[in-house]
């Protein structure tokens, strides 16, 4: 560079020997997120997700079911033990919903300190469509006995964590297990589970986190007891201290995120947007809660205004919302918040916690105007 | 832990103030890994990619284009001007061909020192079966004017790279841009296209690096001399020092993958095998040329044996392999490393270059046998 040459728009990237560890990822960190998949922001413009931009998180690998000779078996504690192929399954009485998922570690890596897992800043979500048949159907044909107490759902992706070798397995009571929404699905966007979906079959708990809706589904099992697997009692917990038990990660917490505004710097991906009026808007979501309020600052969180909601395609899809935005020039930090019916608003300030789950502290954009 | 607990299968993870700058990546670099997709590699599996487990890279943004209002207008030094919308495009005559295609900075984070872009270990790869019309077709019936030099193909993407406010842009000479199997892709594995890989029309260029292909395809222009863009001029080149002209990045370097065997641990992605006989496999490709060799070692690359080769789909589709390998207790580095039919073999060694192009360095697969 000459003394000619302007300052440039975006500030250089330090060494990484002068960043603080919060700015630093480690390999195995690196690892996951170049096999899971975000969602670019960007894509929020679709209503529907397509199935290729919805999030993924596979704990595993992709495994290899071979739908010809794919059955589900339901048993354990159940008087009319069932064994279904996906003929069986698609036969029975179907339904088609949107739904909002996202990944329980959504918003890890703006946590600090950080915890080493997939590392999402906030693109571990999705809304698509999603076809199959309820749950509620399956457990009442095969009749859970009186001493069921949790249905465990095991897929068919095995692996290692925590040093235990595992199929990846989750649990729920009875009352969660026989709501209405709960499906087995085998449809997404209206084409066959794509592999890394779930293909053929998937459980789908709208309303919870990702984790829950258990992926290649294998067998449907009804104990007598509180199941004790490792994604129930170890992962998935909300704990301060890791190894305390803590409490079980659920439903999915309220959030809101905007599509970021103007054109992006390719490596930093700090915003670039002109002076004048823009219309921001995102979507807003809260697990089986529905949206009461989505507020928008563009001055880091000082001040807040009240967004445009729009409507909402089903119970469990996300909302849409809009603002209007009078950019002048210079650096401005957006940042979006929502509240839910319940009253919960979206923490400014991070929602630690040593496993990295449910961290729904608000989004911050930087952009540039000029 | 107790004294009585046995030691873990696999290694912890140090702190991060204790290791090395390889093993660190910052927090641009995760974003964008976030952003981008890699193929998780047990999808080598399919010989045809499905669409949402395919590598993507995304420069700037996924841009929002109306298919309805869509054109690719071809002008410049042509007697003929088209403007032509999408059916005018698919009633062109049509080919489908399977095409492996590679990102130009995959192996990038095998680099050492490495380069801040987008931080691909070995992961930015695919092999889709497309659809569209012959691009030459389209110059014919334009009608290059004699002064041609140089064809300039543009995106819809818009962004800042190098400080510079951009559109995608990519060119070709006349003798690259006539070869008969360039096309105009609009169907991936026989859907159209989905936004994020170009919707509603890409370029398609086999044997050359996924940048070649510009997805949404705005317009292409014939001019007079060669092309000065970004693209073309500033990145995608092979320099030894930052700056420097260098080399243009062209065509994919030969490269085998294998499925990495047995079962994962979630976070560090070492594997677990069982001791006896497994049959490794994977995919080789080398861009234009074919396969002539694929070697596997089972020893860190001390020694080599020939794997057996399978069929390719097409010209340039990738080519399967296999490899029993009798698995004995204790870790072994597994590696793979292919021969072009231009007898290229890719290095062990890393091909280390300022800005992490066509780093084609032999895979390695840590895997503990029990």
């Amino acid at each position: 560079m000459t003394q000619k040459d302007p300052a440039p728009r975006f500030p250089s990237i330090p060494d990484i020997s002068e960043r603080d560890s919060v700015d630093q990822f480690h390999r195995e960190e690196l690892q996951l997120a170049l096999r899971n998949r975000g969602m670019p922001l960007e894509a929020m413009r679709y209503p529907i997700t397509p199935s290729g931009i919805h999030y993924l998180l596979t704990h595993f690998d992709i495994p290899d079911v071979d739908a010809g000779q794919y059955r589900l078996n339901v048993g354990g504690l159940v008087s009319n033990p069932l064994s279904l192929n996906l003929n069986d399954i698609k036969a029975r009485p179907s339904r088609t919903m949107a739904v909002t998922m996202e990944c329980a570690g959504n918003g890890r890596s703006l946590l600090n300190p950080r915890v080493i897992s997939q590392p999402w800043f906030t693109e571990g979500i999705g809304n698509a469509e999603w076809t199959g048949t309820p749950l509620k159907g399956i457990l009442d044909e095969a009749g859970l006995k009186n001493e069921a107490v949790n249905i465990v759902f095991s897929g068919a992706d095995q692996g290692i964590q925590g040093d235990e070798v595992q199929v990846y397995q989750r649990s729920l009571n009875l009352e969660e297990a026989n709501r209405e929404e709960m499906m087995l699905v085998y449809e997404m966007n209206g084409q066959a589970l794509q592999p890394q979906h779930g293909y053929p079959l998937r459980l789908l708990l709208p309303g919870w986190y990702g984790m829950a809706s258990v992926k290649w589904l294998d067998s449907i099992q009804v104990i007598g007891e509180e199941f004790q697997g490792f994604q129930m009692t170890t992962s998935y917990r909300y704990t301060q201290v890791k190894g305390e038990p803590g409490e079980p990660v659920t439903l999915i917490r309220v959030r809101a995120l905007m599509v970021p505004p103007g054109i992006p710097d390719t490596v930093t991906r700090n915003r670039l947007a002109t002076t004048g009026t823009h219309l921001l808007t995102g979507r807003a979501w809260a697990g089986r809660l529905g949206i009461s309020r989505v507020e928008v600052s563009v001055d880091g969180g000082l001040g807040w205004s009240d967004a445009t909601l729009g409507e909402q395609a089903s119970t469990f899809a996300w909302r849409p919302w809009s603002f209007e935005w009078n950019a002048v020039p210079g650096w401005h930090t957006l940042s979006v918040r929502a509240t839910d019916t319940d009253e919960n608003v979206q923490p400014v300030e991070q929602f630690w916690n040593a496993q990295g789950m449910g961290n729904n502290m608000a989004q911050q954009v930087r952009v540039l105007v000029e």
